[in-house]
């Protein structure tokens, strides 16, 4: 427990992955949660239970004399939400990556956003060490108090705008979302021939572990980079006769590829 | 160095990355390496030097002594090279995933394909111990010979033949070349408004680390396995202005996400 944290407090609203994890992060390092509201009862007495806070069951029960209050609800319920907080002297902050700071803009000066740009499971602990939290604060002294907050879990802070945030989020949509359909398109493969997907396993390790010091465009490799043209028209014809939607998606991302690295 | 590895002799025809890797790991763990033969009079000197063995300039100089002759060159090479090695006892054998055993069929039964399932570069070390190895031989004895050989380098070995080979290097770029793409575009976003592409490597590692204990079909978030229509419209505007290739690339993986995973 670090010594400031144990003068800060936080109410939080929502019970899914991200308030859950962010919650357990900030109460591990010390910070006191006073209130946890979620629409589902079950839900909102199971976090406050593991964070020594009061489960409430409205958003008017909220405690009022909080530092921070963090909304971390599905993006179309954020502005409901901010609308339906009590008058409260603390930072109000929501944790969308594609919403924008307007969404709480009704809290002036202590408007903000509290975006962890990570992947975050029911099933599986994440280290918030690493995770880059990206900050956004109607003014300096309100950002500098998101800093302080987000310095208790993180060690990569970022401030980052609203338009930008967008950003990030479409760019984590390539990074992570399609990135885990190539991998699933990949199982698929296997099935076909009842191989295990756990062959896959060192390659993905190892492709993932590349771009740690080489940039993606210098680390592509494969058919389409450079331009082997039988092992594409092997490839195609694999495709063909088992799945076409995987080869309207080979088709695509091989076409660019080779525009890419051949067609200068 | 491990017993049985010192009775174990080979010649390398190849210089390449996965030529490079495979030599130094046997090479490692105590195989004699007998002759290199590369065109690249360069490239098969640095090599040779680094397992203390004999550079030479022909393939009709290698040594005809040797256990294994490991033929690591280009798919379309690996036949004419098969067929200029002078007479040996040896198993020979080839390591690509897109070429049957056909390629060196003339070897009778001492023919064989060691095939490591992993990407190599000359930059980067790769630990083989979890690499898989893909083994196929003529007969069981040639297989146990490729066994005991693959074991010196992995504990991962299995026995794939021509045609799963096949698919298993078309799962490969999925997993690995088309992700790497993925990572690409995904840096691509992110310079549009100048953010480091750090900001995605905790993300990328905590998505390949993700699928170590989920099936990849469970593992699948985003806004198209929830079907978030606000969020993808806003996606699509901000690629339509910005990067009209990438824009096809989502629209293709979105739609085929939300059809498997909303379309039951």
């Amino acid at each position: 427990m670090t010594e400031h944290a144990q003068n800060i407090s936080i109410s939080v609203i929502g019970s899914g992955n991200v308030a859950t994890h962010l919650t357990l992060g900030l109460f591990k390092a010390g910070v006191k949660i006073d209130t946890v509201y979620s629409p589902q009862q079950a839900n909102r007495t199971v976090l406050a239970e593991k964070v020594n806070a009061e489960a409430v069951n409205g958003l008017d029960k909220l405690n009022t004399n909080s530092n921070f209050y963090l909304i971390s609800v599905p993006d179309d319920k954020i502005e409901t939400v901010a609308k339906q907080i009590p008058p409260v002297k603390g930072i109000v902050m929501h944790t969308s990556g594609m919403t924008g700071l307007d969404a709480v803009a009704r809290y002036g000066k202590n408007a903000g956003v509290f975006y962890p740009l990570q992947t975050f499971s029911k099933q599986k602990d994440v280290d918030l060490i690493n995770v880059p939290f990206c900050l956004e604060g109607t003014n300096e002294k309100t950002l500098a108090q998101l800093e302080k907050l987000a310095k208790l879990l993180s060690r990569n802070i970022y401030r980052i705008d609203s338009n930008e945030r967008k950003y990030l989020h479409l760019a984590a949509v390539f990074a992570s979302n399609f990135v885990n359909y190539m991998y699933n398109a990949s199982a698929n493969i296997l099935q076909l021939k009842k191989l295990p997907f756990d062959l896959m396993k060192p390659l993905i390790e190892e492709v993932a572990e590349k771009i740690k010091t080489l940039p993606p465009s210098e680390a592509q490799t494969g058919p389409a980079r450079r331009n082997d043209t039988k092992t594409m028209e092997e490839h195609r014809r694999l495709l063909s006769i088992t799945d076409d939607e995987l080869l309207e998606v080979y088709n695509l991302l091989t076409e660019q590829i080779i525009k890419k690295y051949h067609e200068l």
